[in-house]
């Protein structure tokens, strides 16, 4: 019984995500879905995105958080338009959110929309918002087992951001051992080791973003 | 619709966690809830805790994951009773997994039981298992805002561990902020900084949770 209705719920989000999609599609945005633990660092790395991408695309993020406008906050001081969804306690954002919400943005002049997930590394990699691809950020600090014990997230995500890697010295994480695991999950996955505070790997995270905001673009 | 099947759903677990509750009471076993995000160290506190408590007290501890069994594995090593539930995915623990799970494990000889939930700083705290209490564990590393932003566990938890408190000099962890945003969400809640790799704070945290084992058994 339970299950029934679960299925039910899964395939209306379904529905309402790809009628999410075919509107970006049609307004010609790439859009991502970036997941991660609660201060795995998604808005760290927003912050730097935004420093490098805003002069080149035209992106706006929306922002899914539990009751705070915290993260919105930092985001807004960059300039760059966003949204906040406040889920009032649910653990994921939906389809129908985002259905909600992308209207309130200038899509005819967006190349990039970043929908920042609530943080959560179960339950956002089974809902669909609408994307074209998702993005896990994993902080090394969370400890090289994660990946094989939350393998849905690394499997449904195009790329994983091993974020914080500074403190690499500092805490017993393999790097090797969890890339090894991720490629075991989701053979090929691209894996950029990331640190915001030492300014590493952003430039190659926001490459690979640009590629896709061009294709999407068919630049 | 679906706000009404998600009630009938708290209703049924509030229901069987009453159960596991009134059987718990008549063994006289203190139960506590250990929640957190992923990596946040729950099963690293725990690893000292048997270390200070397996000769003082029996203890045993039901673990929750995902998939694997890698964290039981961790706590079987140091000779205490454990017993792994995987969820198949499903995002935290409820009553009726603990209803199937604790008859297994010698209740009349039990003075402490341990359910470390799933990684998850959201919905393990609206699910009672039938335990005394809930404890959080927050990494510091995840930053200074997360109670803010997360204050359901902080509301529903008696206990507060702030773990890897050795990595503050390279974080921006506030944590007289962090401390006060706790104390206002709820007021008075025990709050301890914990470093399992510096062993401190651990002694405090066990003296604690002697004292609630030896409450429930009228000692």
């Amino acid at each position: 019984m339970e299950i029934k209705v679960m299925k039910n719920i899964l395939g209306e989000n379904d529905r309402i995500a790809a009628e999410n999609q075919a509107l970006f599609k049609e307004k010609n945005v790439y859009v991502i879905n970036l997941m991660g633990s609660p201060g795995a660092g998604k808005t760290s790395v927003l912050e730097k995105t935004m420093e490098r991408l805003k002069d080149k695309v035209n992106m706006a993020v929306i922002e899914g958080d539990l009751f705070t406008s915290k993260d919105a906050e930092r985001i807004e001081k960059h300039g760059v338009p966003v949204i906040q969804i406040n889920t009032a306690g649910g653990c994921h954002l939906d389809a129908a959110m985002i259905q909600q919400t992308a209207p309130q943005l200038d899509l005819d002049k967006l190349d990039l929309l970043v929908v920042e997930n609530v943080g959560n590394l179960v339950c956002p990699a089974e809902f669909a918002v609408g994307e074209d691809e998702k993005g896990v950020v994993l902080s090394i600090t969370e400890g090289d087992d994660k990946p094989m014990k939350y393998p849905l997230i690394f499997k449904e995500s195009a790329i994983a951001l091993l974020n914080k890697v500074d403190l690499v010295p500092f805490c017993n994480f393999d790097l090797k051992s969890a890339e090894e695991d991720i490629d075991t999950l989701h053979p090929g996955m691209k894996v950029i080791e990331v640190s915001c505070t030492k300014d590493q790997g952003v430039d190659a995270w926001c490459d690979w973003l640009l590629l896709r905001v061009r294709a999407k673009q068919g630049k």
